[in-house]
């Protein structure tokens, strides 16, 4: 009965019987319907915006010379990449006007399942934020990878069944769906049955390929790097997720798809964005800003940074500034500029001049306090168990081992012959992965060329996709001496130099994120990428992100996983 | 695993690895996501485009010189309105290419309850057609009728949980939206509550009051007459159904809904359409050719048609042609004269040059034989029971009685005072509403001005939205023997003069429909129609739909109900 009540309050504030809780006073605002700006007084109450129109409110914010948008919403991103915790991320996003993201845990979902999972709804249930999910469509990403869980299409099946659950995520296991792998299938099937979503990733897929894929039911992508394959993919009737994040920027390329009509069918997603790039410039209002700067018409931008995503997700209340919408609203200073006066979160003022109200926030500040949560914290916290690793098992199992090489700039890797031994005057070192959700014991041993690294040793937990810990060390104690200090932190970064942590990151969530702000995350990152600076590791070369990525068997050439080095060309393990 | 092989196979035809088993040829298509024409050939398997492009099909149909557009949706209509069964509608508009309708069951619902609408539901499942229904709302219309049946928010609830069931139809009760009443908002809460969708029906409802009927979850409106009222809705987020039927005819008065961008929020809708026109003029697909004639952009005025629909309702893989869509394709042999060539309903070819194909829709033709279907025919053709009517039940229980005037062209009524008996001389015959869902042998009486019978009687069961048996006549002899005949017909319309049938036309289903072809129908409906006239009927006045709006106690100013005359403007009963 209190949703009945309440809706019977909200038509009374409708119809100016009783005064709306809030009113923005004399706003110019975005209305997405007529792709247009309108003025009136906007009528706030119990969350929802009740009417525009002329209206007294028990409060009053003078809105002249203010323009007022819809909430942004991130379409499609990581927040693992964050490596922050979701309140966190919300703490970090929510000054830059962003109040719903639908977010792909994949990371943690490789790492814990579907407790990941479990944890994330849990820990964001009392935000003045939204998170909705997609359920991660591969995990484990290969065969040849040793993840801390596996998702079936059953448990996908039982998760759609949740509200804040849209759909599948990013199906990049795209050769699985045009070869009708029976699993992708059957993701793909139970969701399409339960009428949500199913997001697409297949970079350069074109003509029968791409009909194929879409046929199987994938309604959207964010892997566009070109206006040409946006459109096709677009004429096709996928909806085209814009990416402007860390890794990839594709919003220059893709500036026309933000022209009229095609705006239309447009969201704007961060897919990864790593600490310091959210601190210092912001999150989808970067990406508005910067559309505008290149030329989009801002209701264009806008319209895609908020309605659109709404639209596409099935939120029925969201995206717009209209009867019947939740208020989820930002104040602009200037439009053109995107500079954010105030956001509002169901009604409720969460940030002024982009500065997070405290007092608004509650759940997010403090310790964590909720016992459910503090159950999860539990389970989520203790992740890293490699077993007793020894030496010996950092050897290599042949005479020889493959040297992985790495190239400035990039994440693609080659394949530099083979090598015996570890020798940091040739810029040749160890590198090792090994396995720590099961503690099997399984370690991966190579050799690492082009990472500079000349003494100690460098490990992170965060290590694509199965997160399992990776380490290049020119000395195989360093890298014992790291893995086990992971252990003990249960996961994280360090860096290590005869024996001595010289600098560490904790990231206890899984090995993947910690529970501090964005900023201070940053400031910690900075000083244990110097400290690798310090032991060698190149210029050009991230010390931890490339690391991370020398797990993932999905990108040429060579990769090395638990099990032993990947040729991913010819996909198996040599 | 059905469903998941006939993927498979489709995700192999799509690939070109197999043929299709239909391909339309050098196709110029609309796209619905560009907004523009485009060419390809239409690769069909399974009843889905699977893609477009190059492609060879098991059957190739060369569309040179040929435009294909999506099937269309009539998103509002009362197919009681056309009084041919839904298998019948169904055979009336395909042809016109209409390939799935959005039905608000009101009549039949008045009459029959749930089982009419499980009557539509069952006799409609195997249709190369589809019919969506949304839930009535308003039944009863008012507290003066007696009506066969009540639906509660219950009953609401139980239905929506069907796939083709997709909301609440017309929320014509709007003062009981704005007044909280408590049946109301539940059911609007229930709909809400499994996320589907609300139709409208505010004729005039402008700012507070506007805002709080949209507030209360109300999602589009059928109802304009004015662009300003059709502007205001859709800015204020309503979707705008453009109505052109043949009780309302809103379009040319908005025609201006069709331009950039507002379009992308209309749709088409005939609400209610009589068999002659349906014959004559056709169905959504004279609605466009009208648009187009007005100024209308084709494309605005087809995407109006089709996608907009499935968008509004959430339909999926309807009113696109791109993959995985559903392949329901109206070919035209001109693009701007909407001249149809060819019907496609899920990818077989139903219709040729305005000819339905026998064939192809097999369920159509002949005797209905499924023995579920045969259950609901012996109920939903057995609803006329008004127990034995006496000649003293035809008198007045007073010495006098109102005199309820009728106004040529028009459906509202005037007060024009008092009688004591029939005086056809004097153009004062009389009206009687006998209830004939429960026998309950009550018998509303009251004398009828300007109708113009002579001698005889005219009666008919489609009275609404009761849809009990409403009876002029100059002679109550007259007026008893219409009642019997009705009877014995289980419904429809009969002309009586001397105790004799002059015409008649059975509507044996729920006293409303009829298993004819709609121009069979016509024919039998222009002789019921002579023979009125032969009686006396005024011309300017249509002898059976002026009748059946006298019972409805919605419009001014007097109404004859079985309980008596309601005065509407004071909603009370004399």
């Amino acid at each position: 009965m209190k949703s009945f009540d309440q809706r019977k309050e909200r038509i009374k504030a409708a119809l100016g019987e009783k005064k709306a809780e809030l009113v923005l006073k004399n706003a110019e605002y975005l209305n997405v319907f007529t792709n247009s700006f309108m003025r009136g007084d906007i009528a706030v109450h119990d969350g929802y915006i009740v009417g525009i129109g002329s209206y007294e409110g028990e409060e009053e914010v003078d809105m002249t010379g203010k323009t007022v948008v819809p909430g942004f919403i991130d379409s499609h991103l990581h927040l693992e990449s964050s490596i922050v915790s979701p309140r966190q991320y919300a703490r970090a996003v929510l000054p830059h006007g962003t109040t719903a993201i639908v977010a792909d845990p994949h990371e943690i979902a490789n790492v814990l399942g579907t407790t990941g999972i479990d944890y994330i709804l849990a820990s964001t249930r009392k935000l003045p934020f939204e998170i909705y999910l997609m359920m991660p469509s591969c995990v484990p990403a290969t065969c040849f990878d040793e993840s801390g869980a596996v998702l079936t299409h059953e448990t996908v099946r039982e998760y759609l069944k949740k509200e804040r659950v849209l759909g599948l995520a990013e199906m990049m296991n795209y050769p699985g769906v045009l070869g009708c792998d029976q699993e992708v299938l059957k993701k793909i099937q139970v969701t399409m049955k339960k009428n949500k979503l199913l997001d697409g990733h297949a970079p350069g897929l074109t003509g029968h390929s791409l009909n194929a894929y879409i046929t199987a039911g994938i309604s959207s992508d964010h892997e566009c790097t070109t206006q040409e394959e946006a459109m096709e993919k677009l004429s096709c009737g996928q909806w085209i997720m814009i990416r402007e994040g860390t890794a990839g920027k594709n919003l220059e390329k893709l500036i026309h798809l933000l022209d009229a009509p095609y705006f239309e069918r447009c969201m704007l997603v961060t897919d990864d964005k790593h600490p310091g790039e959210l601190a210092e410039e912001g999150h989808v209002d970067h990406i508005v800003r910067k559309a505008i700067r290149l030329g989009a018409d801002p209701v264009h931008a806008l319209k895609a940074a908020s309605y659109n995503a709404a639209r596409y997700f099935q939120l029925r209340s969201r995206g717009a500034i209209a009867p019947g919408y939740q208020a989820d609203l930002v104040v602009l200073a200037d439009l053109n500029t995107v500079q954010i006066e105030a956001v509002y979160k169901r009604g409720v003022c969460v940030s002024r001049k982009g500065k997070l109200l405290e007092q608004a926030v509650p759940e997010l500040t403090g310790n964590i306090s909720d016992e459910e949560l503090e159950l999860y914290r539990k389970k989520v916290c203790n992740t890293v168990k490699t077993g007793k690793i020894h030496r010996k098992q950092l050897q290599l199992k042949q005479e020889k081992g493959k040297v992985i090489g790495l190239v400035p700039g990039e994440i693609l890797t080659t394949d530099q012959g083979e090598a015996s031994e570890t020798d940091p005057e040739k810029d040749i070192i160890k590198l090792c992965v090994v396995e720590r959700h099961h503690a099997t014991g399984h370690v991966g041993v190579a050799f690492l060329k082009g990472y500079g690294l000349k003494r100690g040793a460098v490990a992170t937990t965060v290590a694509h996709d199965s997160h399992n810990i990776i380490v290049a060390g020119a000395d195989d104690e360093d890298i014992l001496c790291a893995i086990r200090r992971l252990e003990e932190l249960q996961g994280g970064m360090v860096v290590v130099e005869n024996g001595k942590i010289l600098e560490e990151l904790a990231l206890p969530i899984a090995g993947l994120m910690c529970d501090l702000p964005v900023e201070e995350v940053q400031q910690k990152l900075d000083l244990v990428k110097a400290a690798a600076r310090s032991l060698g590791v190149n210029e050009g070369i991230d010390p931890f992100m490339t690391l991370s990525f020398t797990s993932l068997p999905v990108i040429p050439k060579l990769r090395l996983t638990t099990l032993g080095v990947v040729d991913v060309e010819r996909f198996s393990l040599i």
